[in-house]
Formats: structure tokens, C-alpha cells, sequence
């Protein structure tokens, strides 16, 4: 363990910061981690942002949806919902004609809903908010390091990434950044702590305006994260090594790789499940490759399936939430999970486990899908 | 790493909060960690507990006195300040008189200020406020596991720990205990989140009264905390081993051989400190026994003192702010580092450089004393 003001551990702050840009694909001068798990950052940049009655516009295709809509809710946002089938995502154009109707000052709107399993394009949004100087708000918590954000140019404002799903880095840390644009929006904000104020500040801003959290602060933050290094919060010592570890990781092996990974094993798997026999669950073109959503068959009990892996096999996949809970299962391909014998493993375990709960599938298919769809990625011909 | 829904994990989590209710003496239902460092402890609990509007009483004695005020604020609290000297504690008939004339709603305060290293005897006032039906919230973030903290015998209605300090877990967790009182007062202004709303759930409260922080909405926190595992965030997984661990060996050494370890290693350090010639800071009949204060010498750069202990000893001293910033050091023995020879090693250091930077002091005296002083608490005369 080092001190927070040890040099050397602000010199692994400085560095995971710089590590958070090029995963962000950003040239922002602010990227750094929250000190809390993936919703903590969500807070923390919508806090810092929404002044009580401002008007924030979010458009929800899931469950992340709601988070965000709740989100803005208390922090007293006048929040504009409008929302689609859960299983696809919007078409942009739906999306902007809402921005030209409702008008806000926020877009907020999830990249990869894990609840369903979509990702929603967002180039377009991005545009369509910058042209308007609305800013968009992106919570990329189960994409960041499974598949392309791009932050610069998408023209995205502030983006929240999370670290236990495709970075494979423990639950705890938000990593997040924005731009000057949201910047200018937090300094207006600002206000100084108590106890730390210097010789004669004088707090005369408008009450109503200033950040409701001092944990969530921004503006305190990027001073303690700057070379100011004003004291806020004692940095978590192991979190930070973890995910400068699992950063370092993710670029030693590359984004482009890494999405490339993602997409093969996703493929993988796909070919396993139909041959099974199971149907997916949700329209393929906003598929996310890093989870694949399975519809359960009808009479089975989803959760004694779910079980019964976990405690025979150590195979761990996901229920749903709201309306899909007990319809689907949520299968994760994500960060260091994400390889074949864990894809081959799963097929195997499902296929043994299923029939023993009464599902009718074809059974001896699923892992020879698989594998074939790997040697044909290999460039050679399916076996025979 | 296990997902937070496997049982072995939920088994985990529930281990933590018995051995949390240990270390904090108390048998309240709740007990658990807030996923984020320390202060963020602070505001999930008067975040939870303050209405906009409510009266908050925060009797100040140092900096963090200031953080329960500025956190109160943030809440929309009408906070009310009272202050004593840095350097001493309140006598607890000024705050009894402070809540008969101020009738506040809460008191916050803080029990070991590290900024001047005081500890403030809470007992009669939890009594009082007890006796008025006043809610009292106290930082224990610095004395926890290192100091005795009476949750019940004190009457302590909120308690917010520390895990850097006392404990010897890396930050990033911030344990809290509360009791039925308090949640009282958070059902009221529970509200369920959009998104995993049961069927025919109607959000009519008071917009007003509810809670306005997800992340650390107490109410959701308790229920993910409890057998119905209620989703919010994703907890923590590796810290909450950490946290565990920590905890396991806190009270397999048992908490009054610990206290009784601190203050072993307080008075050989304090002896070192004297012969050595420095003053000490403070109000000795309040000192906190894990942290101990010394005066710079008049003329001394301090930062260039503690930046060689730190360069060419690899020992870490602490600075303090605001009005005590360039006036005292501050030297922490808490813990996993509170030991013989932590204490040795850094008189030795210290009376090696002080007269590098132009102090004078009495030279191979420190160490001397301190073993004397170790000597004697073990039972032996001193070595003559």
C-alpha cells in the first residue's frame, strides 16, 4: 500500500488517467475512476450536471434506462422519457425528433443495455446533440472494452465505464470522462469545501446551483486528480493498482483485438445455442456481441437451471429484470471470460443440464457448432 | 472473483455484517459497508437521514467537523455550527446546552478528529440526545478498531467507520452501523426504484421527502443487505474480502487487546517524542491514542522533513490542514503498522534528519526512552 500523496502513487494516478483515455478513445483532459461501483459514476457525472429543473431527455430501451431516468429524477431534472421495444433500440432519427420536440439541456442514454442485450448507435445522437450544444450523456458501463466507444468521435460528452464486465477488473471503480463542454457546466457549479476553503473565499454563489454530493463532486475531484492534488477523498489504494492493471492488459492487447475477440467468441456460442435448438431473444442487427440473451423454453424453470450450473459446473449466467424476468437467461462473453473453453464449457454444461429439466433440445450439436464456427474464423474448412 | 448473487458470496456478505456488528459493539440489525472510501459513509447516512429544511447541530473541534457540516448542507440541512478550540474537545455540557438552545433534529459529530488528534467523549451526549429524541450521527472513520466505539452503551444512533485507518484494509469501503431509529426515519422516505418496481407499486409520496441519492439510498441498501437481495449495485467483491480479512484478524486479536496495543505503541512513541526535546500539540487529556501530534520546531521546513523521511526511509508522516498546515506533523499508529518496531524505527529516522534541516534536539535520547517505556509495560525495570 502506498500513501495517496506518495509521488509514486500519483504517478500510477497520472498514468491509469492516460491508460482512461486511450480506452475511451478520447483526447480529454479529464478521465479518471470513481470511487464506487458502475452506477456511482452514472451519479457522479448526472449529479454534477443537473441543476434541479433542468430538462433531461432519456430515451430507455431496458432496465439501465430507468436507471438513468431515476437518476435524474433525484437529482430534480425535469426528466422527458420515451422509450421502444425492449429487444431492439431506437432508430436515431426517432431519437432526435424527440430531442426537437422536448428540447432538453441533457441527453442521457445507455450504449450496451445488458438487461436486453442491445447496443444503440450512437454516432448520429452525438451529431444531432453537439448541433444543438445539448449534452449527451452516455452510460457505457457493459461495452467499455467489449466493443467500440468512441467517445471523440461520437461527439459523446461524458461517458461512465464500468470495470467488472468487460475490462475483468473487480467491482468498485466507475471510470469516467468528460469534456470541456461538460467542464464549463460543473465550474459554474463549483464550490468550495468547507475546512479547505483558502484565505478569503468567500461562498456567494447561488445555493440552488452548487453540487448536491460532495463524495460525487466533480469539480473537487479533478482538483485532486490535477497536479492540485487538493485533498478530497483517500484514493482506493487497490482498486487503483487493479485497474491500472487490467487497463494495462486490455491495451497490451489492443482494442481492435479485443472487439475482434469478442465478436469471434459471441459467434461461437450463437452457433452452439441454435444448434441446441434455443432461440435468442431480441433483433440481431443492435445485438451486443459480450452478452447473448436466450429465450428459456416454455415449462422450464429458469432459475433451477441457473442453479443447478452453478453449483455442478461453477457456471455462472444471468436472469433478467422487469418484464423479462424468467423469460430469458443472459449469458456474459466478457473481458477475460471471454475464450473458447469457457464458450465450449457452457455449451456442454447447457446441453447436459438442460434435458435433465425437461427441455426437449438436439443434443451432441452444440460444441461441434461451435467448434466449427472457430476453425472456420481459423481460415479452415468445418470438419467433416 | 464470485458473482454477488452466489450464495458462497451472499454467505460472505453476511459474515461481514455480524463481524461489523462486533467491532462496532452494537446489535443493530444494520450493519454494512457503503461501497466507496470513507466520507462517502458520511453522506450515505446524512443523505438518508436529512430532510431539506431540517435542523442539523455539527459542533466542530477540527477539520472533519467541517465535513459534517459542509455534508449537511449539501443535503439542504439548516446546519448549525458550534466550535470549540482546535486542539481540544468540547466539554459535553456545551453541546447539551447547544441542542436546548438550538433544537436540532440531528446532531452530527465527530469522535476522533485526526486533523488535531482529539477524541471527543460521546457518552453523555448520545444520553442526551437519546433523552430528547435527537438523532446523533458520529465519523468514527479515525477510531474505529482503534479506540473503543460504544455504539449502544454510547446511545450512538449512526455510526460511520473508517477501513484505511484502524482497521488496515485498503480504502475504499466505509463501514456503517445503524439502528432502529434511524430507520425509521429512511422507510419514510423510501422509494422504489424505476426499473425494478413490483406490478401495481404507486410512487405517491412527498417528491420532496425522498431520498436523493441512488447510490446511497440507504433503504435500497438495507435490502440488498438483507435475504430479499434486493439488485442495486454490484458489490465490491474484492474489497469486501479485504474487508473480511481485515475484520477476522480485528477481532482475533480481540478489541481490548488492541485498544491496549495502541496505546502501548502511542506512549513508547510519545516518550521518544519528549526526550528527543520536540513539543507536542494539543490537549493530552483528549488525545487520541492512534495518532499523535508533534509541533514543528520554529524555523523548520516541515515538508522537506517529512518528504526525506519518506524518500530515504520509506516512512510516511502526515502533514494537517488549514490553520495547523505548516504547525504540526502529524504521526499515525494505527493498526497493522501500530508496532515496536514502527515505533523505533521512526524515532530513530526522525532524530537522524530533524537536525539535517537545522533542528536542535537532543540527540540518542528517542530511542532510548521509548524502549524504557516498552520495559515497563513489560513488567521489567527499565535498563539502568
Amino acid at each position: 500500500m502506498l500513501g495517496q500523496f506518495d509521488p509514486e502513487f500519483t504517478a500510477l494516478m497520472n498514468e491509469t488517467m492516460q491508460m482512461l483515455r486511450d480506452l475511451f478513445r478520447t483526447s480529454n483532459r479529464w478521465a479518471y475512476p470513481i470511487d464506487g461501483t458502475s452506477r456511482s459514476g452514472l451519479e457522479a457525472v448526472l449529479t454534477g450536471l443537473i441543476e434541479p429543473g433542468d430538462r433531461v431527455l432519456v430515451p430507455i430501451f431496458g432496465r439501465f434506462g430507468y436507471l438513468l431516468a431515476e437518476l435524474s429524477e433525484r437529482c430534480g431534472a425535469d426528466v422527458v422519457t420515451i422509450e421502444t421495444t425492449w429487444g431492439s433500440v431506437f432508430d436515431p432519427a426517432e431519437v432526435i425528433e424527440a430531442i426537437d420536440r422536448e428540447k432538453p439541456s441533457i441527453v442521457a442514454i445507455v450504449h450496451g443495455e445488458t438487461s436486453t442485450g442491445r447496443a444503440q448507435p450512437l454516432d448520429a445522437i452525438g451529431r444531432a446533440c453537439r448541433n444543438r450544444d445539448i449534452l449527451l450523456v452516455v452510460d457505457a458501463v457493459a461495452t467499455i472494452g467489449g466493443m467500440p466507444v468512441e467517445t471523440d468521435a461520437w461527439m459523446l460528452d461524458a461517458v461512465i465505464g464500468g470495470t467488472q464486465k468487460c475490462l475483468s477488473v473487480p467491482s468498485g471503480m466507475a471510470p469516467i470522462t468528460y469534456n470541456d463542454r461538460v467542464e464549463r457546466k460543473l465550474i459554474r457549479r463549483k464550490r468550495i469545501e468547507r475546512g479547505i476553503r483558502p484565505e478569503g473565499y468567500s461562498d456567494d454563489g447561488d445555493p440552488a446551483a452548487f453540487i448536491r454530493s460532495n463524495y460525487f463532486d466533480l469539480t473537487q475531484l479533478q482538483d485532486y486528480w490535477s497536479p492540485r492534488r487538493l485533498n478530497h477523498h483517500t484514493e482506493a489504494t487497490a482498486m487503483l493498482y487493479g485497474l491500472r492493471e487490467g487497463l494495462r492488459l486490455v491495451l497490451e492487447e489492443g482494442l481492435e483485438a479485443r472487439f475482434t475477440r469478442h465478436r469471434l467468441h459471441e459467434r461461437a456460442l450463437v452457433a452452439g445455442l441454435e444448434a441446441m435448438g434455443l432461440s435468442r431473444y431480441g433483433d440481431d442487427s443492435c445485438k451486443m456481441t459480450v452478452v447473448t440473451c436466450v429465450r428459456i423454453p416454455a415449462g422450464i424453470d429458469g432459475e433451477a437451471v441457473r442453479s443447478q450450473l452453478l453449483a455442478d459446473f461453477g457456471i455462472e449466467i444471468a436472469s433478467s429484470f422487469g418484464p423479462l424476468k424468467g423469460q430469458i437467461w443472459r449469458i456474459g462473453t466478457m473481458g477475460y471470460s471471454c475464450r473458447k473453453s469457457n464458450v465450449l464449457l457452457g455449451l456442454a454444461a447447457l446441453e447436459a443440464v438442460l434435458p435433465l429439466h425437461g427441455a426437449a433440445i438436439n443434443p451432441g450439436t452444440a460444441v461441434k457448432a461451435a467448434l466449427d464456427r472457430y476453425a472456420e474464423a481459423e481460415g479452415a474448412a468445418p470438419d467433416a
